[in-house]
């Protein structure tokens, strides 16, 4: 069986600290597929990982260990622990990492890390990543059962973060906000088109209006180049979410608009 | 067969996109290499994508396939296409990024990507690299010809983008310009070692002046180190193309030179 | 056998050249697993090479290639060799990048590379890493004795860089420097543990003053959140030198230092 671990780190590139993680995998498991889906969280943006993970995970193969290392309390009083759903795995920090996964999935079984023998013989203060979580990703791929690890935990137990609010009225609009803006400028919002659904039946994208900072924009285009370069449009992103974006061009540049922004959806 | 999948792409490394084409293509191919060619290409640079593909390609395994993903115009008009030559596999956009590939393969054959029982289930309108390019990428890795993918395409109507002007004379000069600067501040232009050959038999690297802003720079050299630190030198750089840089330091910095800076090669 | 190889560069990220190189690996091995420790060596920086590799190395599968290519001497006078350790392989070029192994490693073999058929067989003036020193690790992991590429080297005779001063005095104090500082602004010094226990016996990691600059930190915390948020502290970091930290925050922005910056321990 040759399965995959993938990586969210906030560890940037630059120190090696990745790399580290992977020598301890593979030390553990030559045989096992090690995928980086990205170092770049901002430190120790706990949400932003968060998001990532969720729209990243549907895309794996069945059975892969999804190993999230963005840890301020390193050292600290939080748990690490290891989720267990139909499809997939998931080991990090007991801090709110997996706040998505747990609002998305219905059968999932917890297990707080406790099991010393499946660490590295020598545990240090700051680099629970490199000591505890990747060979625990090292022994899952070879098929340790999850209650090896340590004792249950349960699921309403797991540490929630709060989530950027988001209102849908059923008489016609939706108010959420930008929750990320991804390396094309483009502003991605926690507005997803089933919101979209409840106030405009049948849907129809034309029929809406998206509106944030002095930006209106009618319709939803089918397409980044439906519009004129640098002319602004609101699309439905590969997250499934709302996305405002300019042709060729980043919005967040040509708006000012950053994270935060209060991005509203009627239909007209 | 353990085939490798590379590739380009201008998503960077912060959004985990690249991470989500790796674990589509693993789904379909657990067995295969994936190498990141680089996900640093300039957003929408069409150019510098072929510019490194070009150089790339040759040194990957037989039947490895080029992912090229920098397409602004997803979900659009464009089509995508995969192309085949003797030793390997070329997936991407109908944009330009395969003009290079042109010039320099003769034997060609290509399709369209049709076939949509080889795509994702669901296609996005924003993110055809997961939905279409990565799963394609991973057929074609299990040995799927290219025919089953879509229907025939000639090579001469695949999209070519034109190419920075270089102008040889065989009474002894070539213009080209600044193509490509690498990470080190190195000046590459599109001058190669053929064109020089053309007005200086027999060849001798010591009898050239390269000119380029003020600076005017005889012969080229074997080495970066082989004038002092801080001093300018031209060699023929590792893409088989005149460079000109500076010992220890970067020469984009040093004279202050950029993309498009006229470059002349003359015998003496 | 699955054999790794690890890559410790100073390309970037943008131009391919290390997926280059691992074309090149894999056309030899197709088998081989590559693992990225960085690509972001600040140019030509060949101690934060030496030193990214010394706290890496010991993590990697037993009979891991670890090819460094901080190369500022390319295609000049400077060798590139090749080392055998009883754990682990090293290649790069003779100009201190391997130091650190050599104070580490007392049982070393170690050899010039010159055998050119184990080259690839156009070697440029600029890209040893994929000319020279990639084929070799790919040789090297199918199982090519170390003899077999070229003449043997005595370790007394590669060449070592000097490093960052250190000095401890039994009667109770060292004095060091910051050596690096990674990605979360974590101050990391060249003061480890056992220097400061040659003069605190028993070791008391509360018994400890840390001065830098106008900071004076008392003791050692056991984790990065056992101050408050926005506060220094003093920590074992996971390199198994002192770090000076802030909870939260970056150490370097919060307080302007710098790699040099000089560091003392007393003990109190």
């Amino acid at each position: 069986m040759n399965r995959t671990i993938s990586l969210i780190t906030d560890f940037g590139d630059k120190d090696g600290y990745s790399g580290i993680m992977k020598g301890v995998i593979l030390s553990i498991n030559p045989d096992v597929n090690i995928v980086d889906i990205t170092h770049q969280i901002m430190p120790q943006d706990i949400f932003q990982a968060a998001f990532v993970l969720n729209y990243s995970y549907p895309y794996f193969p069945e059975g892969t260990i999804h190993v999230v290392v963005v840890d301020p309390g390193v050292g600290g009083q939080r748990s690490i622990i290891a989720l267990k759903t139909p499809t997939s795995f998931f080991v990090g920090p007991d801090n709110g990492v997996f706040t998505l996964i747990l609002e998305q999935e219905k059968n999932i079984s917890g297990v707080y890390l406790e099991n010393r023998k499946l660490f590295l013989p020598k545990v240090s203060q700051t680099f629970h990543g490199r000591d505890i979580m990747a060979p625990i990703a090292g022994h899952l791929s070879l098929g340790v059962p999850i209650t090896e690890l340590g004792s249950a935990l349960k699921p309403e137990k797991i540490k929630r973060i709060s989530l950027p609010g988001v209102e849908s009225s059923v008489t016609g609009q939706v108010t959420g906000s930008v929750i990320s803006i991804d390396r094309f400028g483009n502003l991605i919002t926690n507005i997803n088109e089933k919101m979209l659904k409840t106030f405009l039946k049948p849907f129809d994208p034309d029929r809406l209006k998206i509106y944030a900072g002095n930006l209106c924009i009618t319709g939803l285009s089918s397409s980044y180049d439906s519009v004129n370069k640098g002319e602004p449009l609101a699309i439905m992103g590969s997250h499934g979410m709302v996305e405002i974006s300019v042709c060729c061009a980043s919005a967040q540049s040509c708006f000012s608009m950053d994270k935060g922004e209060i991005v509203k959806v009627e239909k007209y």
